[in-house]
């Protein structure tokens, strides 16, 4: 590129590093404020992470960075050819979008956003313990008002939804969501029908116990670690909530939680959250560290990649093999000796009972409670649907897909945080990230012959480093999961992929039956997906 | 106030609390490097902390600033008499003096002074290694003759030195400490040469043994809550080097180092870092939290307070009291059940060996360390010594004082990293600090009639309280040490009053063995100070 191009784009990658570097460290406070943070601090630390936001909006929207970007771009969106690198080129296409949609918002508005999620979060907390949606309404009202104006000021020429979206899910449209998510509830609402009431659960009592914390920990480190997650360049650590969060790469903080008398929700959790790690710390470093093109792409990608290793690798029958004696090894005498791989592939797999709460949901009945949220919080922006009448048409659907009706709004339509705090358009992210992990982890199978042996004896890294080339490393520089699929995959998103391996499952474990014969005790992963709903 | 000064020192208020919460979010990132962060993510830290102090530098010298504190002041420096509370009136006052001290200095300087920072320690590290102080020579003096550039831009009407200091210990002068420092000298040295090679050390190899270092942290831990550390407004870790750190009262996070074979090197930690945490904690909230008044007032003011605890309570006979049934109860049957507090309290004060070492001294030798190092720093900056002769100057001052020479000069002149970093004026802090921890104790002392029976039960809130109301809540309202020391004790900063404790503490001794009888084997405390350099 001229000479005077490669000045320009020199001097926005050193804005947009000072940016990186200063929202990293939003990243080590909201870590420490749930794992180390003493009570007493929480004020002080609210001022201190709204100075350190204000910095980074100021830092966002001032001017030089709009000159930059002007003389970089031919037209504030699209990028110079003189820039050939495409890295180069995604990144200040990234840039520009960026300071675009900040720029397009008044502070006026940023601070009625903030003053209502923090409002909205009280309000969504005392009506969901009263059940009590019309004390809730009014917030959803000023979020959806909120939002149409936000989303008319960044792009007005976009439908409100689409624009809500590609805050979570970028290049997403609810065009090709409505595509994508119906094929899903169409194949997925028969195939539940169909598995009702079929089999019968396999036998977990044997997992039961009392389990040293510590000693839970210590396994899941060692299960994190043999996964390739990196402790040069980050930390496990226990939250009330575990999540994945840090400062970039080189310093990735993930929490777990562990229960005495449950040690799968502590093991669960260690593996979704070094899945999310492993994108992290696999995203792109060198000339472009701490720039947007190695930010992950989106919501949903990331939550891909904690499911591809929660479900595709850690409830597969070559982890039971690999995970059995570990057990055996953390709990000497605690497990009977007598139960094999097989028996663990069941048990880890056992659906737990149907539920009306969308956490609580097992791998078949998730999507639709995404599904559901997904046409409610649509149809609301596009005004279609009233606030008041939500609660009947949230039982409704409910009842529609999946044969439950809930017993008051706390258990239905008040369950989730989500709208309390204005995010609309996040809810997809969670399906999406479902679907790809099937897809992706589908590819990766394909590439890697010995994959399943390799899980078995605990060799990881040839999954994790195909993950790092093909995805991690790619960050954003396609502009939608779409694009970044076909790159991984060789297609788009693509719901007969999901349906299939849905379907899959459940053939497998009906095959399984007639193969194994464990006198109706064992089951597969999947065959326990037909005890669904009892 | 007139209604444009509250408005205008309502707007600097605000401004100032920015930059305090900005400011604290470093101590946090700080703490989490020496405790917490993954030795990976050190570079990625050292962008996101230059960052950091960019902006926050940007805040602290922007014209908005200084335009609030010319409106404020009569000239720059003097507070409006309208700010007719004192505490508001230091608050511009402070707020003005740090103003004009940033802006001084220009960016080119700054960056040299960074840059000679990072290089100065590489040099001292490799310098100290070879014992070859030509090797660290060139640093030095590129330290002095930058001193001397940023003293006069800050300054020019006062000495280099005076200058210097003030950024340690505000408000002290070089015609103050000469002062000072000559007394306490010229009355250290004969009390030495009075002690040493009298009498016989205390026994304490009944206090040698391995102790879990978890129980050592439940003991310290607990001790530390005796003191009154509140754990809703900060934490206890460990980390290699111990410091007190964190983001403010609400969040003060305090380190300790613990070895399996010396529980006192963690006890007697843990009791300095709490004296330093619970002035950190007792500062001033409220209206006044943020703003530079609630300030420590300096280096040597937050020293005393450390020293304060740790040696005028830490090594008391009521203390030892204290602890002898907690360290029975926190390692039961590990330390003779004959042995007494009276045991007790001589073993810890076992006077070490004399060393070269200024961080190994003890007590009553640790002064003179301190003049030393004060004596050379202030000629050199004021030119009348050249940094060649510096080895030789210094090896003749310690065999003058302390009648010991060093071998090399990794022993001698190389031995601390202060110079390294350009803290010229750092080194007097230490000695003002363990004087003012004596006076201030024994003003304690003339209110608190029951302070040694309080401290044998374990009862510290008196003395907590006392500290709070009378020094931590005063924070910078007075300009200087001296004037703080008038308000908490009656009289400036005393020589006299800490020699007298020095001789007293021997008298005592020597009253004591002829009291008490203990067979030769049991000493006080300062008894073993007779026993210095043997």
């Amino acid at each position: 590129m001229a000479a005077t191009v490669a000045e320009d784009y020199a001097a926005l990658a050193e804005r947009l590093r000072e940016v990186t570097a200063l929202s990293a460290i939003g990243g080590v406070l909201g870590w420490d404020e749930q794992v180390m943070m003493p009570a007493g601090a929480a004020s002080s630390r609210a001022a201190q992470q709204s100075a350190l936001a204000g910095v980074v909006f100021q830092l966002e929207t001032v001017p030089e960075l709009g000159a930059l970007l002007a003389k970089l771009t031919t037209d504030g969106k699209t990028p110079l050819p003189a820039l050939v690198d495409p890295l180069e080129a995604a990144v200040v296409r990234d840039a520009a979008r960026g300071y675009r949609k900040r720029t397009a918002l008044s502070k006026e508005l940023a601070q009625r956003e903030a003053r209502l999620s923090s409002e909205g979060y009280q309000a969504w907390v005392a009506a969901r313990k009263a059940s009590d949606f019309a004390a809730f309404a009014p917030v959803l009202t000023q979020w959806l008002s909120l939002t149409k104006e936000k989303c008319a000021a960044i792009d007005p020429g976009k439908p409100v939804y689409d624009v809500a979206l590609d805050a979570f899910e970028r290049g997403m449209t609810s065009a090709r969501l409505d595509e994508i998510f119906s094929q899903t509830r169409d194949g997925l609402v028969p195939l539940l029908a169909a598995v009702r009431s079929r089999g019968t659960a396999p036998d977990d009592s044997w997992l039961a116990g009392s389990f040293d914390v510590d000693k839970q920990a210590a396994l899941c480190k060692s299960i994190a670690v043999d996964m390739g997650f990196d402790l040069e360049r980050g930390r496990l650590d226990v939250s009330v909530h575990p999540f994945t969060g840090g400062a970039g790469p080189s310093d990735v903080r993930m929490t777990t939680r562990f229960k005495e008398n449950d040690m799968f929700e502590g093991i669960t959790g260690a593996i979704h959250e070094t899945g999310h790690s492993l994108y992290e710390q696999g995203r792109l470093g060198g000339a472009f560290e701490g720039l947007p093109v190695s930010d992950a792409l989106s919501m949903g990608v990331h939550e891909s990649q904690s499911l591809l290793w929660e479900r595709m690798v850690g409830l597969s029958r070559p982890f039971a093999a690999y995970l059995l004696p570990r057990l055996h090894a953390a709990f000497p005498g605690a497990l009977p000796a007598e139960k094999t791989a097989e028996d663990l592939y069941a048990a880890i797999n056992k659906v737990r009972e149907s539920s009306l709460i969308r956490v609580e949901a097992d791998e078949l009945t998730y999507p639709l409670h995404v599904i559901l949220r997904y046409e409610l919080e649509a149809a609301l922006l596009r005004g279609e649907i009233a606030v008041e009448d939500l609660p009947a048409l949230w039982d409704a659907k409910m009842q529609e897909y999946l044969g439950v009706t809930p017993a008051n709004a706390a258990q239905g339509v008040l369950q989730d945080v989500h709208w309390s705090a204005g995010a609309l358009g996040y809810f997809p992210t969670y399906l999406l990230g479902a679907m790809m992990a099937v897809q992706v982890f589908q590819a990766a199978a394909r590439a890697l012959p010995t994959l399943d042996a390799d899980i078995a004896a605990g060799r990881f890294g040839g999954l994790k480093t195909w993950l790092n080339e093909k995805l991690h490393s790619k960050g954003s520089l396609y502009p939608s999961a779409d694009e970044l699929m076909i790159a991984v995959t060789g297609e788009p998103l693509r719901p007969a992929v999901y349906l299939a391996h849905m379907k899959v499952r459940e053939m497998r474990c009906l095959s399984d039956c007639a193969d194994t014969c464990y006198s109706g005790q064992v089951f597969g992963a999947v065959q326990a997906l037909m005890h669904l709903l009892k």
